[in-house]
């Protein structure tokens, strides 16, 4: 349909026209406008919030982004606190606001209230992004926002409002999916070297076996103003049955399948690429319209289903160990379980054997059971797959033996089914019940009384882990 | 660069995706939900509001605007009340969140009070726009929320919501400039044929000497989530000369000349296509934008001027003629000017010259001096090109005889200069001191003392016309 | 797949590459060359057969077409006559080259002497190929070099080079099924228009009418080299049954259906667009190809059919009720058949009823027996499906009541039905034994006895028609 | 422009069709015709030959590549052979055509010998092209004849049909210039590392270096149906000097400047890619259209020069040694280039400085004055450039340090200037008086009198490498 193609067109016109304003270079610009004090930017600032001519104001936006990129760490943090102090609402008008609704609320004087109420920080941050490269720039700064607001916690309060507008600007409706393979920009496919956050992608030879065979897929969330940047991705392997390790998946001398020959998707890889957008939720989108996608094109394919990490496992272990009133560990397993200090006991069969059993179903527990503080499933993968509907299918024994696997999970890996027809009720059990959905098999691992599921709130320890860089699978 | 084109690929995906949801069809999701009735709508839209499922939000909000696109007017009027009476801030919390800032003032007391000032219908609106065709039937929507407001004025504040959202999605950054010629999609021609509302376009021939010759050309505004539909798009002529009458311009007869040939282009027709974005504002980039894009290709054009209606002059005119202690009309002139009342003086060559400079001079003046309500400039094109930073360059006697152009401006019409070089200085004169900036030649038309600049407030009698579909020029 | 984006902004280039080239205007170049005596045309085509810079002969192949487009009627006919005198084979070169072949035969010297038999106005035309716009000049060359043919025969051997290189340039392996929708180019739409040569699209509308509704479609062939040309196109309507007149898919006030509710694909129009490009057969590629990518798109559709003219019936009855000895018209039926030469009989019912089985079984007749002097079906359009492997389904009366239909074929018109799985062995059936494959119910029309099926050359009467635009349907 | 991206997707359905004809896979189509046997190639090639129906056509010329798809060596000249003896020009049919034509002389009768003469295996490739990946099947198959040829010269008359045909569709008109840069899709920038022939990339942070900083350029022509590949490339670097070594323009740890600072464009590696069109020459057109790209887009660049290889010039200085009676090398000279034989002598400052008169004399000699048997310029890479109209600017001497580059030219190389208003000329003046015109300070290096220009077929000594992959620069 050439209409799309037509559609495309423009599309090219946005990245020439944001081409041709970069083209004027950043520091040019600074250099222009000779505003080089911190006081300068706050009066910069202030300009643009009052600018009427809106081609100046895209000036004034992109001087000031400029100055933000030759800051150091002091001049940053200045800034930030710069928001929260002094672009803030404007405390007068909201006490004349608060007082004309109290004096006779309406409609009216509640909408009043609202605009007064809102810190001018956000329209100011709203300008900004109407610079060229204002998205891209908007979300550095808040990568560096959230590192200071680790110190700094009243900085929350401008990151809610970052985190606010990121919200609407990256809205479902923006956002692209795009297969990426061999034939992707080698800028597009450097990104996903660098954002693998699961099964580390160590050259272009291995990149190249993740995303060129025909039964490897790879997708992507793009937004149309950050062209070059995945926002999200997942790696799916095409298969004929559900992989019980990942060493099945990565095996460089595997002999590929044709795609059409394959009956499962495996999702074994999801990394979130912008730390800029911690909170800004893609994957259950992702997956889904992934499973979509292949629905549509490989027919044939009937499971989709993850291999996960459980990246709380082990520390929630270490946990339960030494808790001598755990309900989670039998006394008579704490024995087997001290073997893991070693940190090569996969390759000692008579350990790898004693372990099994119970790592499994230590792992299962961990699952079916433990609860962060605010009540919800305690792993954060678990949590995002749970949430998206999808069931705990398997729970499977050294199925991980990276470093990183080890010591994370020793070794554990999940796969969380997506049955299409079940997801709704599966993420409202979860969401609304707070019910951990599971294959009869995972909860036959646990014994009954101590598999009993947990209310909201009745798990008893937590793991932390809430925003991981690699949520899932 | 085949980044461009990967980016293309994306936004066809988009494209894609839409069309592959829409194919369900409106009527068929509402058949199968069967909720009729406007209580369930209501329902529908709390159920909405309260929704964490994403997928299950798609569907509902799609359920909503399938429901109204079935409603008939009073549905319809009885739906924006809902908005209105039942989507407003919750009072309770509101007051909440009032009390709370009030007993100990702060960030996050003001960010709370914030969040429960704001109606609940913006986040409901927010979520209907999920739905595959949500933008365009909000924009409908609010077309016909346009109209009820003129009845019912309470209905404001649902349109603020409307329109302080749109502003957001409507945002510069997301519009993109295409040219639009012969070779464009005629789907999208069509819609130029429809939406022309300066000087008609009577078919697909007239059309194409609009779009087709060398020296022609044509731009809109597009978005990317409305792929079809034009937002606002410009009419432009390359010409030797300034051009003093639009029949000049539109001659069916006329030799095109080569565009390399051209050193000024006229900007002669400016329509805004979309009734539900009244109040968001695209000309003034539109413009810019234009004016940059031929100068980049067509580096020997020197002039961009407009060849622009008068729409208040004549209904202006008629008040100052009754008007027995006018500043604007002499005295001498009133009789003179008597003469208009004859549908046919522009045939008869001796009324023709005693009007000449009657209405050459009244125009001036109406342009130069009249005032609205609020003090701008009367003129609503006026006060658009002014705003825009152009200069009032020259006022043209019997320029437009079409019916519309005699009797909204006496055939009177107006070249507005845009001087690259002027602009923002222009803008300021206009925007912050209410000048009209002017060539000496329209200056000297009108007497002195009586062409002293008005101060804001100063202008005397107000057009209404402040939001014309025919903006420009 | 970006690939496929790869490969377009190639193409994108080529397309830009030619504006570029072009942009020096055609008579600019001849201009500066300033040679414009016809003798000075021999010259440059010896300059460019001999030159080796290859940028130089680009410039003088554009010099000589561009000498091309200013000349006359005559200087064209001269022109043509001198690549028949003057760039024939050189004759001492090919007398040499049989020498040294009967000498000593060998490939080598059969190699030679195919070099030296060709004619030098084949590589003379395929270097004016390399001028910007050479493809489509060239074929405007060929529309007049048919015309000068029919005056002057030995220009045939021209034609037969023209001919030779046009049927290498348009290999099947370069051309480009593209859909046509309300969505195309208007450039190209209107091109639509100009060349539908079987019933005539009056305007825009009626062009909507064609395009636009979700059950009909267009496909059209193009060339890369001649982007806003269609070579060929196909207009079909998706019904729930095979219409018996055309009336029942052109009628303007019809109620589209949804395509995914059709059954049938109605092939009711095809067109050939470049007269230049005469012999070079396009069409049975096309509707092969639009079958399979309808029952890709629409696998509901079982039936593909087409809704076809009998451009050679009329004249062929004519000289049928002439000839006392007709076989194919019975005694009785002679005079009946007289009431066609009223041109109101189809508004005479007694008349039509009369008619009826008698022109359905001349038509049949006339279908399955008549052949042309070279023995081929005597019916152009009949002639291109059967050989395409169609069968002859049903013959319909007063199928097409437009003037033209009532002229050419008493307004007869025939299904000829696409069985997938039979194509081969009917194509082998027609080509090889000159069988006319049909149903049985059109061969119940015909008499036995009568209805033997002719062997080749065997028929009696020839149609001449041979090369209709309207090849088909 | 819309029309060039209707015409994108165009090319897009060419593709996509290759891709779903393809989807078949070769080896099944072969097992299918089960046609195993060499005889049975021969059938399908005559049977190829004289269908008529093209589906069946298209599919038979399938069968036939899957089979060489599937041959051994030894298959593969049996069928080379075939092609030779059994496609050839039918003996008979040509001794009729001689007969006719001597027995009456006309335009027909030597087109039926043109007919007549050409060998059956021409239709035959062209029939096969119609395959889906015909033409990069045919194109492999060319690169087997060639290594067959070496050994069984008379396949030179089955090559020479390739060599046409390969002429024919790789035609200029059809050619697509594509920048490629570090966007550009992984499958088709590892062909550029695979195929770089003059300065190795040895992996993708070489090839980066090579494509993605700003003032780094590389540009290729791509055919239509052969999207992935690269037919020839070429590296361009952006700088402000005419480099006198190689290394500073590979320098890995260089530090970029801006394209618009630069003020010439380097030519320092172009690659033919595909052995199989040895002999379709390109690389003139490229290097001429880079240039004219360059000059567009970055308008300060005034001189275009490229640092080529020598590649002959150590072999011919070998024989010159050896050669008491050489003009070439003086008698003092020759003591000194003794020196060389030592594989360190860059490392030895002292012979390097007693080699650098010497060695710069001597090549300068061999680019002036060397030719081959044909008595064109004994050097390949000097004979490219010198016959696209470059001119030999300068010597430089130690350029290239690698081991090629020290083998076969004792680190010598060269810089062509392309001066675009003297190309014809200095076109002219190589190819019509076998002159090489080189700057004055080359041509002062070697002394009067032996400096003459050599007319064609003057020089003395030859080098071979006619037909080198890396024929420049």
């Amino acid at each position: 349909m050439s209409e799309t193609s037509f559609f495309s067109d423009m599309l090219q016109s946005i990245a020439d026209q944001g081409r041709r304003l970069l083209a004027l270079g950043p520091r040019e610009g600074a250099a222009t406008l000779q505003l080089q004090d911190r006081g300068g930017v706050e009066k910069l600032c202030e300009t643009l919030l009052s600018s009427r001519g809106e081609a100046s104001g895209i000036a004034i936006a992109k001087a000031i982004l400029d100055r933000w990129d030759g800051f150091d760490d002091r001049d940053r943090a200045a800034f930030m606190r710069m928001l929260l102090e002094r672009f803030g609402p404007n405390a007068e008008a909201l006490d004349r606001a608060i007082d004309a609704h109290r004096a006779e609320p309406s409609e009216r004087t509640a909408q009043a209230l609202h605009a007064a109420a809102e810190p001018r920080r956000q329209e100011l941050i709203r300008r900004l992004n109407l610079a060229p490269a204002g998205m891209s720039t908007l979300m550095r700064m808040r990568e560096t926002l959230l590192r200071l607001k680790a110190d700094d916690p009243a900085l929350g309060a401008v990151d809610d409002d970052f985190a606010h507008l990121f919200g609407s600007w990256f809205n479902r409706g923006f956002l692209v999916l795009k297969p990426i393979d061999w034939t992707s920009p080698a800028n597009v496919l450097e990104k996903i070297i660098r954002y693998e956050a699961v099964h580390e992608i160590r050259d272009w030879d291995e990149l190249r076996r993740r995303v060129a065979p025909d039964d490897r897929r790879c997708f992507a969330f793009f937004h149309p103003r950050l062209i070059d940047e995945p926002l999200i991705f997942v790696e799916v392997a095409l298969t004929t049955s559900m992989p019980a390790a990942v060493d099945e998946v990565l095996d460089p001398g595997r002999a590929p399948i044709r795609a059409g020959a394959a009956s499962a998707a495996i999702f074994y890889s999801i990394s979130n690429c912008q730390e800029g957008l911690r909170g800004v939720s893609f994957g259950n989108f992702l997956i889904k319209q992934v499973v979509e996608d292949l629905r549509r094109d490989l027919p044939e394919i009937a499971t989709f289903v993850t291999l996960s990490p459980v990246p709380g496992f082990a520390a929630w272990l270490g946990r339960e160990i030494e808790d001598d009133d755990s309900e989670a560990i039998a006394a008579e397993d704490r024995a087997v379980l001290a073997a893991v200090a070693d940190k090569n006991w996969p390759d000692d069969s008579a350990a790898v054997e004693r372990l099994r059993p119970v790592l499994t179903r230590a792992c299962a527990w961990y699952l079916l059971n433990a609860r962060n503080t605010r009540g919800m499933a305690a792993d954060p993968v678990a949590r995002f797959h749970l949430g998206n509907g999808a069931r705990l299918e398997r729970v499977n024994f050294l199925a991980d033996r990276s470093p990183r696997g080890l010591r994370q999970a020793h070794g554990m890996m999940v796969n969380y089914l997506y049955e299409l027809g079940d997801i709704e009720a599966n993420h409202e059990a979860f969401v609304g019940r707070g019910e951990v959905v599971a294959s009869s098999s995972v909860k036959r691992l646990v014994k009954p009384g101590k598999a009993a599921v947990a209310a909201p709130g009745a798990g008893r320890k937590s793991g932390k882990g809430a925003d991981r860089k690699e949520l899932a699978p």
